[in-house]
């Protein structure tokens, strides 16, 4: 069949207030076309730059069926690579070649990628409290809302957390007290386990703001209380703390998102440092090098936990989905509190969740649609992100 | 889409003399079935017992749309798992049933896996020679017909391998001296250098019959004649082997065919000792668990060269060339010359070469027939094989 | 001594209704023949078709006295090798050519591999209760039977353990909760130790139902029950996790049922990860190759603890119970709850236990006999097995 | 001193056609502003948006003084980071930073970074030839301008390769055939030792464009030609094979101008499988990273040699020869032919080339300043970066 590429156009929105960017691939049959999902929220704009000036005009004309080849010679196009920039924007063109493809199939993406070998995705759930009083609060209303793991995290690592230390510095900023944060997260799980028995599964996310000591010292003093995970307790950077911090703990580890460049966890993975690796698909550069990764992984008994909160798109949550559902060696999969109204109105076909599972429709390809003109009625607003900024009590930057 | 598997048949034939098992998986869709191949040659009866009387009843009624699943329970439903026969059993369903995927899709299989990412697949082919004279002659033929990358052997590491040292046993067997066979090599690709220069690809394939000592030196010794690579230098039962041939030479080591659990390529792929994975795809467990293998030698730098003499089917020969058009990091396809007119009769579709390329058709699927008819006239043989019955002087197996 | 093999025939017999295969291997001396088990019980009629077809032509008119060379070359002879289908073949015929030179010499096997080191096998019997309590009462049995070393599990993974979730998927299988299976089995440790204190010697199995990291976790909290050991955390294609488990662990581990190639047990033995090997000899292809891995074990202070279950032959406990008397570095000798009177009328000469010691007779060789018009009267089933299809709560397959 | 960051421009500008992207950093001190170096030519349009619509808002105010705080704080701005065009932004606002505090204190950079430890920086040049002959006339005229250390290249890797095979393959690209690429540079190099004998220094540049064996052969076949150093033999997700290809060859090895993530060279620093770190500055986020990754090198031995050609601006080159003067472990610096007229036109205070040294000037800070309208009259273009496009002879992408 011949076929080519002859448009691609970014579309960007935000139907709950948090800046996605899509990519639509359109090609030579009329009405066939492909979406994608290149959202890296914090420099969407940078996303879209990198797709209209550069890729746009690298791959018009080139046959989508070929996603290997795209993704090869994107991949190089512009020399230098990796990173989160130029990996977002070559993921948007993934996804769509991916969703064309499985709409030339007549097939859910599913079905090309091996097909169904569970019934449906497990999930995971945040509970984002205030306090401690408050998480407890908070899991038993998404218990009862029928989820059994939830992550759970309190104020912010930042201002609302009561024992905090008061800085000592005057440097504008989110102040935030590593010693105070262990402590009242090992309280908190201390009173989850009290009051709801080892019944629900619990998770944790660092967001890497310790240091590589506190982070063994947590991980280990955390395990008594038997998280499904704990997530990024290492920035990106020292992943070789891994070593020493698989040594004191059983913990599951959980790490990844930030990851965008394969010698962030090649070593990790295939020393089976860590038990779940949880990349934000479109950062590491789509479909086609993702399935590569959860083969590596799958070889050393990795299991995947893509990220999936709000700063994804509807898009990128189905794409989540379509691979954990086809995936033998899936954990669990991240799902995202503020996908509401607003959403399924500009994405038809987002998927839904029951009870903790996450259920696909069977439509063609990736089975997201993108409503144009009520993506327009939600447009990108330009606020810099602030909740990365934290700093320590002396006032230094505490790298997030 | 309700499908189920509603019949599975094993076909046998031998079209050039080499006993090939043939998998028919048949759905509840009228019309709808696949074909895969599981040719283990050396014990084809096991393999088919071991479909017919067990695989057979425990897929009958499941959805041939859910690989990965068939896969999974298929490799436990013995318990007992891996090994040459069961993963042959398991390869004939699966390659089968990305076939009936592709049909489903009516896409040709490469185009599932990502599309082409070359245009055509270069080979190598074999030059079987009695003397070095004789190798001198065939790759001279080989080059004529196209080639430019040549497996070289000389008599068949036995009988008439002319400087060979008497044996001093009268146990039955094929003798052969590592010595001579060492030498007789070195001085024909000395001679193959001297008279071809630099134009032509070699390699040659060591079928695991030396000790270990005696293939560092070995492939150290050929390091001057620049082979495309070093094949089986080692048997399976001693990989770790490499460690110290890796690091006494730079010629490219190529490994694999005998390979058939996960153990024996985890770590020589991931410690990058060497440099071409070469399995046979149906030992390996068919398509599924080989796309995991592609990736995770990728992951690593490790190229593919899968094994492709005549002990395979048609079948299985496109299923190496579509993957082979998928993947990037392929390196080579062996190519069988026993490739003749019975069997295009019998399988008609089976992929063609045009100057050392092959080149797959682009019907749906794997995109080979069988026909039923032509098969049947050419019935495999019951004769054992003899070859791999080497002895050296002393008497003792030669453990190839 | 001039000795041929004139035929090998294999008998199949499922006195207590689980499937096994013997073979038997006569000689040109009338009256001189040997017994050997080559029971993969799964997979049973492959294993007769490997002999029937292949073994038997390819061994007939050697000698049965170069036990050794036969071994060798069997392994070979399909060049392909390892794996549980073409090992149990093996090993059927090897066992017996050590039974015939029991037989020559008039010795029992015993006194061929150096005579007795202990003068009876210490050996564990099972436990295998639906409830916690249901344990507590079948070990007080176990005990008042004389034995002190019992392996207890509980609910066979599955449907009858009483906490368990509710599954999500409704694909047919045997669902099973590694959260509640690991809580109930810790439990059930805790009374078990409340109620028998010290005295008892306990193991467990969990037959590879874990991930690495719930494995690490489980293996950690059992320590404080000093198990006798806890049996395949691991399924064999992740057994380098057990550098991981070990570094956590003094809890007693044994692996190996499942191993069937050496690339499986030689670096975690080497590197001295595990306590026991549990190889099942058949899989292994037999005494020559175990002989050598007694050593090995030996070699690196490992010891060995056979697998004994109702899934080998009285052939096949006799053989264990004959390497176990004479090896230094015996650990201990699993023996199947399943050994009762139609195996007696079967199989006259197999071992019997006596408080938790297993006693083998004095006859030359093995010293088992096979009644073959008893054996008649109890064919093998063609059921295929269902135990090992475990899923997961969300459907997907548990890897056993 | 109270002291803020008004305004950051960034100016895009092409004197030589090559596009080039400075940044400016404004200050609340009339006349007091920095100048740094942004430039990835082939996307500058997405690290201008980086600049303009997120950093610049994330930094007016801060004190420019703080360089530490402002690039730790850069860093995780996006929260996602790392990759070439975050990088670039950052370096373009921290270099400008440390201009700004060498104006402050009326010293050049080098003054702050310790002071000169050599008199002027040794610097190698390309010679980039078409054929052999054509490199032997070339690297004459070098040496002949006072060069005595060069680069040779031949060819492009691509069409003017005089033995190259014939591509079987239709689809664009420039196609690229290694091993006539390899015979091509040894063959080159041999003849150039013959003419010039040991007295000039000679390095090459593989681009990344070798399959990792083929890196080692390359590599130890280049030995006896005594480069100064062979650049570059892997592509960065492969950096690992470093520890085979040292084992090979004492070829001295520079690797690195692709480099963005701290993961890519650590442990090949760390582990001494390179010699010469081969850093772009501003794709390593600018001088205050790059500080420690020298003092880094240093403690292992290794030795900086930054990337210097035509895709760096002048306040690159100066902000280099500031690194290279002030090192004790400078190897040697890369110096672009392309430096001449209208870049002295643009950039007044473009270090200067002597017999091979490059010279600073003594002004304060980076020394280099930009003629904003000079800068106009030569504006970027938009066509996309072409020579990265290789393709082997099957058509597949050779990734770069």
């Amino acid at each position: 069949m011949s076929l080519t590429i002859t448009n691609i156009k970014t579309i960007t929105t935000a139907p709950e207030g948090i800046n996605q960017v899509i990519v639509k691939v359109e090609t030579s049959e009329p009405e066939l076309y492909g979406l994608g999902c290149a959202t890296f929220t914090q420099r969407h704009q940078v996303v879209v730059t990198a797709i209209e000036k550069y890729l746009k005009p690298f791959l018009i004309g080139k046959d989508p069926q070929r996603i290997e080849d795209v993704w090869q010679t994107s991949m190089v196009s512009s020399y230098w690579r990796n990173g989160p920039v130029l990996n977002n924007a070559i993921s948007g063109v993934d996804m769509a070649l991916w969703d064309i493809k499985g709409k030339l199939a007549d097939m859910p993406l599913y079905q090309l990628l091996g097909g169904k070998c569970r019934d449906a995705v497990p999930a995971y759930i945040h509970a984002d409290a205030k306090s401690i009083d408050h998480a407890l609060d908070l899991v038993e209303e998404r218990k009862e809302a029928g989820w059994n793991n939830i992550r759970v995290q309190i104020g912010g690592y930042g201002g609302e957390n009561p024992i905090m230390h008061k800085p000592v510095s005057s440097t504008p900023g989110v102040y935030y007290d590593p010693k105070s944060y262990m402590k009242t997260m090992l309280t908190a799980f201390e009173k989850l386990r009290v009051k709801f028995g080892d019944e629900l599964d619990f998770s944790h996310d660092v967001h890497e703001r310790l240091t590589p000591n506190q982070a063994m010292q947590f991980a280990k003093e955390m395990e008594s209380f038997h998280l499904f995970f704990l997530e990024d307790v290492l920035p990106p950077e020292q992943v070789n703390w891994f070593d020493h911090i698989r040594s004191h703990t059983v913990t599951p580890l959980a790490q990844g998102e930030l990851f965008n460049n394969p010698n962030e966890w090649i070593d990790i993975v295939s020393k089976r440092y860590i038990d779940y690796l949880r990349l934000h698909i479109s950062q590491a550069g789509g479909i086609t090098p993702v399935l590569k990764i959860i083969a590596f992984c799958d070889t050393f008994g990795v299991r995947t936990a893509w990220h999936g909160p709000g700063d994804l798109s509807p898009i990128g949550h189905a794409v989540n989905a379509h691979l954990g559902i086809s995936s033998p060696n899936l954990g669990i999969q991240e799902w995202s509190c503020s996908i509401k109204e607003n959403t399924y109105e500009v994405f038809p076909g987002t998927p839904i969740v029951k009870n903790g599972y996450i259920y696909l429709n069977d439509k063609p390809g990736i089975g997201v649609e993108i409503d144009e003109e009520a993506a327009a009625k939600y447009p990108c607003h330009n606020d810099l992100p602030q909740w990365t900024l934290a700093r320590l009590p002396d006032g230094s930057a505490a790298r997030p």
